[in-house]
């Protein structure tokens, strides 16, 4: 506490002269100004969050003048219109206007409302780059363009109808897929018209959007980009800290096919997290393992760049993500090592479906990263668990982690058998009978085995998340519950027909 | 962070002065320190909550020399007992003791253990007369006096016996009734008799309460009066901060039933809250949007006073908190308008069932609120929404919520189908035939249904809640599940038959 | 806001005095300056930690000085090489290096890596003695030795199979069972050789331990003692604030067969903690109710030394926690009095099973205390309660969880009569025809009634917790859907056998 109170005095002053160096700096371009002169007073809140922002308070060229770790603009090149001053409204949102679908006059001004992955490169390059790598660029073909999620995703959000005494799931409406899985994946934005408004400064005219709005990580933009910087750098603060924080993370990282969030805030690192947050420094660049934070977020782990207390890199930042990380520990059906291409509807298993591994277990390793490969994502990772672990510790854990990814595969697999046993029978329609692998109900159990308990389990086994999301919390008991539950159906069924 | 700490600095000076004008102007009445003289050394906590409080710092007096937004007092009048000193211990126990049925002699006072809203109204009138038109206010009447309800309740709450190979329930007990559904719907408070504890002053004689303790929404006052105004403002600080908070909505809006905090954590308002929260402002009277906060809590949305940067009002305070809801998305058992009047046991579904809505779908238009109505109640919410989001944004937002109220009315309609075909089956007893619609296994699959699947997955749709809820969370994916169980079970059960 | 504002700035005074006075009394050992030389770079998160650490800023001399209260060492005696400096590195990892089967010479030192419970002690010696009498040090035994929940274990972590058509779970081997259940309970700590490494400093030679890293509360450590003071004093600050925060005890009671977090997150208590804790003193000892904080947490309840605003003892720290509980409302399967001897493995019920209570309810009266010492160990619970709140309040509360306790038990027992049911007619194999009783699906529904739906029920009645984790959320309405589905279960194999 003493430390918290010393360290802030002494911040005051320094605070003080980096404000002033900040304000100094930063002029508003004459159309910015336009823009807040309005705006300001119909939408106060995204004014104010600007204002707020570093984006404000920093030209490009100041900002590139930073030396060393702390440099944020990754481009080598700012060009003149958006050099000199704040990153303002109208630096952004005028911005290649040429290459939007959306850009439409508003006032004088060619607007567009989407700011797009392409439009940050012009200053974040490096890391624009690095996303294009990382699977949830892709996220939202990922899904639509595969036709074996296109059928679960039928069961999952489709229009049930009981025809003839039987149930059927149609294909869902496109504002339920937005509503639905798209919100996180993203959404395909399509400029379908315009329309004219009556505001508070006349008529005026707007395009008409359709899958808006959306800030999926792998949104569809207007000039052909993927991705929704904005999904974790909120707008309009862009906020580094908000970024920095798990809560950004859990948006779409909360339910139990994913439990990233759930599982880290209940791990050691998360109880860490939640008691000390108030205490840590969440904007400092390069950030500083033990002074800046005491135990690792998601951005710690997975993206930031870190050093140790003498400034050596411990990680480079990285937009990609998954190259600090070792295999997907997410099912589908099985776990396995990462894709090689953030394009998954290219993967084809041995059995010819768009799946990374098959249903017995083997994998579509052509598709998928080595054995080597994922030695050396691992190895990334380790550098930042040795910052506050020593290397019996390290190796404990990821032996246990192995250890746990094989025994839930191999648990998977039981419950694959006991499911392939049904469809074999034909107590339900599977795939070999012309029917769909998910839209009957213990067809649902088999995919809770793998899609929630196993990946539960999987998710406590990597965060040492303790031991209820691996057993109680839908893990390990869970697991087993639905193995039971597939044997108790197919023995029932059993009974019946003799 | 260096905003933050000019601010801080800045606001030593500010609140030094403030603090100064406050404390000078508050003398504790002689009952008071009676009362104080005791109590802070018998309930250390509620005496050092209490002088933490505004009620301890300002009179009424002072309070309504406030001008403009600012003001928190609403009455016009507040009567002479109450007015110069602060607002007491003895102030609020004393309060319209012959109203109170709990009203006891307690070293020379006449005090009541129970404060109610007609207590607080004293000088909150306002605030008191919108919350009477609340549904919540009306929280144990609309679900004790429901003949339906109480079935539901019965199932839920009641003790199961098996009788002659049956499995029965019986109506809950008293205790168990107030430690479950009417811990949040309040209970009746009764005086039931007095007693006398050896305390350390002596033997004293207290009254009986029972239902005591409660702080549900809808308890039932021993003045007579109904509601809890410490269910939000949690005694004895009554700190505006908490009420603001989306903590102190979680108490009651945390299950699957009205999952409203667990949505709002996932959400990107939820995101953004819980990684900012300690730099916003929650005691500032009126609440500026961009400057006090950067994104919506629950009070922003539906009670709390908001205003633009300029001062201008955005929402106006209400504690009736529908006047801020185009609809009600809770199911019973498909989503519909907002009723009419707080009290929902007036409502005859066609059937004659106390149900807003048939089991076909049809609402019971008669007790529900028109759609001009709920336009006006919805764009009152939406001025909420556009002080950080555009016309596009906002309209984009809602008409897919509506598409979602749809989606999810027609999946309920396909569960309540099979269902109905498997009471007229009579695989299980319904109304139809002399039963419960609520006591057998696969009718609370029913429920799990409309109650928790189909209410989180609106529940996400209208907090731009993120996929999770919507889908795997307690979301489409398992409402697509229940209804594929309803089937499957069915389909077993004409199996045997054969 | 202005109370904390001005407390802050007399904070800086007073705090930097008490800076000056910490720092200049705690000199590095020669040993530990020596460790701290290699380890600031190799793990600077480690390091970073200690140094923020009371056990970095005084020496166990000058802590010993300390009047009344606020004495955090509670050993008469502290031996002379660690009198004097910091409690650094060398001071934890040097001790008792005998005792330690992992002690390794490293760089001329004899180190150990896994500092116990009895090393601590050297100075903390009345809280070790305290926590031998907690049940969770014997929390690895008590799973491990117990044959009954070994067999709960096996169908819960072990491996599934399908042998001639039949599913069968082999016992888990031991890195999923460290990975699982003993995450928490603790595991055993072995030496199974050493290893040579190739470090930064050269080659090195390190012992293997298996079930490594571990920081359960049962840890059998290699000195013999059992526990780990770091599964709550996170290392290496072992902050007193992360301990008292809610956040530390959620690592081992999230999931839905301990809920303790999840409710009181939920429940009023907590909502004032998430709202309030930022304002909220965590580090004063003795801990003052009213002015550290306004709202229990776990600690308050259960361990922490606090006091009234007058100074005066309402509960004396204990590590022993059990004696501020009445009962065990952790059902197994019902709810019961708490264990006599902190090893559960020499209970017998009257069927002879290594249980606290037989399938019909009664408990193992022999085993547990008596409802005299329930008393006196409620009547210490209560004292806290009494800080904040009323006579009536306090009897009105235990006399609700009273009846919840009971209410629950029965409906465990309908459940059981329902299971017991199914045994006898042999619709699946329970232990009386050679079985296990946990390896069914309708056998885990079961289960799930006491181990989830109970509990959860009775937390919620126990906290005050809501509504929500009492009906909808894991409560009521799941242990009666569950008694449901174990009626609808035996009804229809009855309907098949016919």
């Amino acid at each position: 506490m003493y430390r918290l109170c010393c360290s802030t005095l002494v911040g005051f002053l320094l605070l003080f002269s980096v404000a002033l160096v900040l304000a100094a700096d930063a002029p508003l371009s004459p159309a910015t100004e336009e823009c807040v002169d309005c705006h300001s007073s119909v939408h106060p809140g995204i004014v104010a969050d600007w204002k707020r922002s570093r984006h404000a308070a920093i030209s490009p060229k100041a900002a590139m003048q930073v030396q060393g770790l702390s440099l944020k603009i990754s481009s080598k090149k700012v060009p003149g219109q958006v050099l000199n001053t704040s990153v303002g409204c109208a630096e952004c949102h005028t911005l290649r206007g040429d290459a939007h679908k959306d850009t439409f006059e508003h006032n004088g001004y060619q607007i567009h409302m989407v700011v797009s992955p392409d439009d940050c490169a012009v200053c974040h390059a490096v890391e624009r780059e690095q996303y294009s790598r990382n699977i949830m660029s892709a996220a939202y073909r990922n899904l639509s363009g595969n036709p074996l999620y296109n059928d679960l995703e039928r069961t999952i959000l489709g229009k049930s109808e009981i025809k003839e005494g039987k149930l059927h799931f149609a294909p869902a409406d496109p504002m339920t897929r937005a509503d639905g899985c798209y919100y996180c994946h993203g959404t395909r934005l399509e400029v379908t018209g315009t329309e004219q408004r009556d505001t508070d400064v006349g008529e005026l005219v707007f395009p008409v959007l359709k899958g808006w709005p959306n800030q999926g990580v792998g949104r569809v933009n207007t000039d052909g980009s993927r991705g929704a910087c904005s999904a974790c750098h909120t707008r309009h603060h862009f906020s580094i800290e908000t970024a920095r924080k798990p809560y950004t993370c859990k948006e779409c990282h909360a339910g139990p096919d994913v439990p990233a969030y759930k599982v880290y805030a209940t791990s050691k690192h998360g109880n860490i997290f939640s008691a000390m947050e108030g205490q840590w420094n969440f904007d400092h660049v390069p950030w500083s393992a033990g002074q800046d934070f005491t135990a690792p977020t998601c951005a710690v782990c997975h993206i930031s760049l870190v050093v140790g207390s003498d400034g050596e890199v411990i990680s480079k930042r990285t937009h990609q993500m998954n190259d600090r990380l070792g295999g997907r520990i997410f099912g589908l059906i099985y776990a396995h090592a990462q894709p090689k291409s953030p394009d998954t509807t290219i993967i084809r298993n041995k059995s010819g479906l768009p799946l990374p591994t098959d249903l017995d277990g083997t994998p579509a390793s052509a598709f998928l990263i080595s054995d080597q490969e994922a030695a050396v994502r691992r190895a990334r990772l380790e550098r930042t668990c040795r910052a506050c672990h020593g290397t019996s510790w390290v190796k404990g854990h990821f032996a246990r982690l192995d250890n746990t990814i094989a025994a839930t595969n191999a648990q998977v697999r039981t419950a694959t058998q006991l499911m392939q046993t049904i469809w074999q029978k034909s107590y339900v329609q599977g795939v070999a009978n012309g029917g769909s692998m998910f839209d009957e109900y213990i067809e649902r159990r088999w995919s809770d085995a793998w899609l929630f308990y196993a990946n539960n389990t999987r998710f406590a086994a990597a965060m040492a998340g303790g031991g209820d999301y691996g057993v109680f919390e839908d893990g390990r008991y869970h697991l087993n519950k639905s193995i039971m539950e597939l044997n108790d159906w197919l023995q029932a069924r059993e009974t019946m027909r003799r």
